[in-house]
């Protein structure tokens, strides 16, 4: 997000153009496209994120709401049970009706809405106005990262291994510049120490909506709060991410092979879906490649490893005598070292942990934010003293507290103004289309 | 066909033409739809048949072709396996590459080549050429076929249950004429019979590709072959098509609960997809709608039911104490009336059996080709002598005799001089998404 | 059956001894055991067979008849619905209760009451009872036959590879005889035959239950009637059955592997079941073993290949250039040469074909009803003018003329007195654990 | 277990000796049975419990031992991959061979082979042996639990509702007292606390295996270890736990009908298993009965609700508004009120929850430990640096830490002996078949 932005109504439209100008690579033919049920076409992506707004703000809060058409409110919705049924995840890829030009004139139609809603400023709702679409706003940025994952999932199942992006390319291949070769690690102390954030019930002034109430501490999801005390026993961290090449020594060693480092469950899938190697690994006439964003292209070595599930983290850490952290010790550590996320590459592929080896002792942590989200070794749960919204909104992260794993940090899909210390993505550990990578424990 | 077309060339392009044509009505968003693995999207309809002359054609006879793109070979192989590998058939839905542009791109390169070998009159496999191209035409018109069962199907899994065409469509639901309430039967004697066709080994004139080769009796599928005898018992056929007055009598009697009407097979399909009507029957707010090419319409009682499986139509014919005919009964009588199929309706969806009783007495046998396709009690097996053509054409039918039953006659989205009375259908028993229908035999 | 045996009584009292006696080699453990659905448990055989006297005879015709058990009813029905709901198949592995004790205790009560009613002379029922006493203990064999299918195959999952059967073992391993090496043809010239059989509405002297109405053309059932005509065209049938030697070289030549030989269906089954070889075949240490009722055994070249599936022997057919024979062709021909089934052998796996071919050339067809039951290329469907009998027993055999194939026949493990030229067996293509061979026809 | 037996000798006896007796009430025809994957047959049971003691022990430290049966290696090992490969766990049902009376030679073999063992004092791996031979025994208490609830679960399979025990029926129905009707909270300040436990690394006397080596504080699973420091807020859990009738309350309120209870996983399962109420309840003619280990019995109010998931106690405890509690907060409680698990009741069902309110106020928390495991919110993973056991031992729990859930306390069917506060069981929420219930925490 741009900072000189200065108003809500202009970070609204900012979000909501970012969502069309991502689809821009995209043919016709592909905004239908839904591989697997845990994915979304693009097309419907672009339409949920304006159900998203209609639903929980224009339609309770705006007299006279004109619905653009009575049959959205269940086509769209994603999983919000209050809300009402919805149309079957499964079958998101059959809806070729409506056109893509209608979903794009749903989203000027609400688009327009909005900007008249957020423009009335005595408006009785006006500060739960505000909140929500703060809230609409973060929701659109987490699925224009899911576009980025959920097309490359979808595309890969085409034999022609298309490339949805064409610039950058050379850049992303990058250059063999010298390379920390070791894994360095940073120690923490750790003891009794505050994890979480709360928001201060403060008078927002709700007609000065400037840039400050979207500062880094200005909005936090549910399942960040409330803050709290956890002791933490002494830990260290990897500085960088794990690469490549290290997974490949795992590869090499019989990893998949060797039951002893997985966990039950992981073992399970591995043997269900013959797991040899992360999922967009291809091995064309002896040559190890890897799908992209930008296509085939040759695997780099010092790359950070990307698209390795829960479990392949856990056994590869298992291999390596080392852990994955805890997502405690992530955000503590984190937030001992003062980062802050960082420019967005606009490359979208990890790129290389290029750092030399006197830079990474200089540095400390590297990678927090821009290349791969970081497996923990948490399960996503409450908070003590979690206390979720009221109605559908508490269905945003609540319900999804059980069988998922929590990741730290951000990637080169995310956007880097939506990221902070405290941000607690979750995935299942069998999940591999999200551009996860590993951070080692010991 | 236009009987006025007068060579190979001409009909092959109209043909070609044709299933462009039948496209016109669909969204762009429309080309990708497969709803289950049983249908294919159009695109891949458009693609395949273009593959087929490539393959069968092009390839092994027209020297110097230039093939369009590699990977069209797999891509668009529907079942050949002496031609290679299948893309996966569930996964037809996901081929957003090759776009459409690129597709329409393929099938001209394709026709432009075909105009070529077919223009080659002193070509030495001139014969092969011919008969394959004709199989080629054939092939093509049942895909035409198969792109209105299939678009209809993916459709109709869209709550918004959008109408593929608009024209005709006051016509379609038609007026309440008198009309045949009773079912009168068509007695036929039977005795020693042939059923069957067989080619006779005459000399074509490859110089002289006129008319005369693709009439009536010009074309056979190898299923179609031998001629040869068989013994039947006397029989009688109903003149038309149970309708859906009939059949709602059926269900009202408690048809879809009662075990001893169904073969158990289709009692154990009955239970498991919970089937309580014909595929696409729709009760809203208490009346009762059918989906339809042309959108939800009001279900018409003297409309010929549509769209039910054999099994279906095998335990309607028990519980009115009748039974399906055979294929060998079809066959004969349809030849002994000395019918021929009838000019195309244009109106995509069976119409009323309005006929009065005298003209019912008068006719014989009505509607044998242009409402719904006739499920048979028969198996669909080898006839005595059955000779498969060598290599991969030779799967055109023959491997699937086992498992599906015949259907005869025609539908109203069939090409009328795509038929013959010795033309053999065949889908499974569990089968809905064709235009069938039920004829009685006792 | 033995011939000497004069009266209903006594033949009824010597079949339920005969299924008590056959499981006398079964340990306790063994009673319950069901690998998958569509085998029972020796315990459950026991007492449906009890179940079908009990409920189409008891019930309906002896006054005060005591139920032994009411859950019974609903606990021990196959599958006829008119009966009422029916115990799940697939879990009768899991009634641990009744114990076996509970259930011989209900073949006495079952036994005894019927002893009892067969002897009331004047009951005026007295004709169905008799008939359906005669359906009751053709039922009790089939069961006999399955009962040693069933457990051979539940058997076969243990790693152990228990043994069945002791005796014999020796016997049935046979000695090296000269052998028809070559397939010997019988030609038989067609024309309108004769198929089926009618049983004429003769008066039965119920008072005079003696041996001839057990004779061989005394029992039919419904799906071997009427008689009626069909025209064959010239024919040939192989005098003995397939060998393993000839189906290995089928297998040596890639049978498995190249789907040209394959029906589609069968080609689909295949794949998913990873077939390789017949179903109790097994290669240990490089030496080809079967699992036969007397456990591992080496495999033996000249012995008939058994326990392959229709799509198996469909496939084999086609790779030596022959076919199946019609279910037509077998009948006439069998008819024909005037064989009558003989006497059983004791030896519980299919003997060498060790005929010389000097005697193959005198005998002419061999093997019919005493090695394994032969696959025929007819789909399982009613004769003209089929008519069931009314109620439950209509769901004998008519319910299920779909989907399933003909073998005609007998094996090694099927009750000699039991078949005739007319027995209809069937079974889907892709069952494998029946004693199921080849007969080539061309 | 009995504490006047003064050596591990006499232990390990009685152990091997009660889960003989605990399976006294089988039929001979339910040893075999097995419902679902996830339960095991009683006899496989039996030789697990033995395979156990011959391969960590036998196989590895006593010289000349003489395997029973080389392939039970393979047939009775349970999930350790470094042992080697395993009989697939949903067909150990059809282990029909080896026969009852053969796994007890087994036993008995196993038995004697470690008495001999045991008694070598001189024994250079004396203390592996005795260490191992406590895990052993352990393990072996941890079968004797599943035997119970495994039983439950296939005889409940079963239409006639079989009674597994006869004794102590009419004790198990119980008196209608006076009871607590409201819940009793107890409150607990946290801080910073100790969880786990870790054995001090004590030299054994291997020649006094008295008691004391037994005794409350005498054996840990690696997963209990280390003890740690965790900081707690305040937190107050519900004295007893929760009964049957207010459980009924949450269904009366459309609990199983409404998503907002559910976390989003559970929902899904509530959906596709069709759950309505806890595994064993059954509403017969109007009047709710439940499924006990002494057959259909009238549901009492006032017992605690048993056999609940753990997404259904979480959904009850959110229709409450209350929570679960964390596996922290539960050890902690019940180390701060010093109880003790009591001497089993001998009756296998949860009795009623009877003491009134004045004596919940005295007595601080309730049934901890004898009625039913109660689920906590925490996720099953490792303690911080715990260190799982090298080798296939090490696959006892740490392979586990991933999907299931933790519940603390103990269960009508588990040996008193057996249990201490840091006693951590896992099992899936969505598994029923255990006796786990649910108290509540806030």
């Amino acid at each position: 997000m741009n900072m000189h932005l200065k108003t809500l109504v202009d970070v609204f439209h900012a979000t909501r153009l970012q969502s069309v100008l991502n689809c821009e690579s995209l043919e016709l033919d592909d905004y239908g496209l839904q591989a697997e049920p845990f994915v979304s076409p693009p097309k419907w992506h672009l339409a949920h994120t304006s159900w998203f707004f209609e639903t929980f703000i224009l339609k309770p809060f705006m007299e006279d709401y004109n619905v653009f058409h009575p049959a959205y409110e269940m086509l769209f919705n994603s999983y919000y049970n209050a809300v009402g049924n919805q149309f079957p995840r499964p079958q998101r890829g059959l809806l070729s009706r409506p056109i893509l030009s209608e979903v794009m004139a749903y989203r000027d139609h609400v688009d327009s809405a909005m900007a008249d809603l957020l423009g009335q400023d005595n408006h009785q709702e006006r500060l739960s106005i505000i909140q929500r679409c703060r809230l609409g706003i973060e929701h659109e940025k987490q699925h224009q990262e899911l576009l980025y994952t959920d097309i490359k999932f979808s595309l890969f199942r085409n034999p022609l291994y298309p490339a949805f992006l064409t610039e950058n390319v050379n850049h992303h291949e990058g250059s063999m510049d010298p390379v920390a070769e070791k894994v360095q690690w940073q120690s923490f102390t750790g003891g009794l120490v505050e994890i979480g954030k709360s928001l201060a019930p403060r008078e927002i002034d709700t007609n000065d909506l400037g840039s400050d109430v979207f500062g880094f501490d200005g909005f936090l999801f549910d399942c960040e709060t409330p803050n709290h005390q956890v002791y933490l026993s002494p830990f260290a961290l990897s500085k960088r991410l794990v690469n490549n090449r290290e997974f490949q020594a795992f590869i090499d060693d019989g990893g998949y092979q060797k039951p002893e480092f997985w966990l039950s469950d992981g073992w399970a899938v591995v043997q269900k879906e013959q797991w040899q190697q992360p999922l967009y690994w291809l091995d064309l006439d002896g040559v190890g490649m890897e799908y992209t964003l930008y296509g085939l292209q040759k695997r780099q070595p010092h790359q950070p490893v990307c698209h390795v599930s829960g479990y392949e983290a856990d056994a590869f850490a298992s291999w390596a005598k080392a852990r994955l952290p805890t997502e405690q010790e992530w955000e503590y550590a984190v937030t001992q070292q003062g980062h802050r996320p960082i420019e967005p590459s606009k490359i979208f592929h990890p790129q290389f942990c290029s750092d030399s080896e006197d830079e990474a002792v200089e540095k400390g942590l590297l990678h927090l934010y821009d290349r791969c989200w970081q497996w923990t070794a948490s399960a996503f749960r409450p908070y003590p003293g979690y206390n979720p919204a009221k109605g559908a909104l508490g269905e945003y992260n609540g319900k999804f507290m059980s069988g998922q794993w929590v990741l730290r940090g951000g990637s080169c899909v995310t956007s880097a103004d939506h990221l902070r210390p405290s941000y607690r993505n979750f995935f299942y550990p069998q999940d591999r289309w999200q551009f996860s990578g590993i951070r080692l424990a010991k």
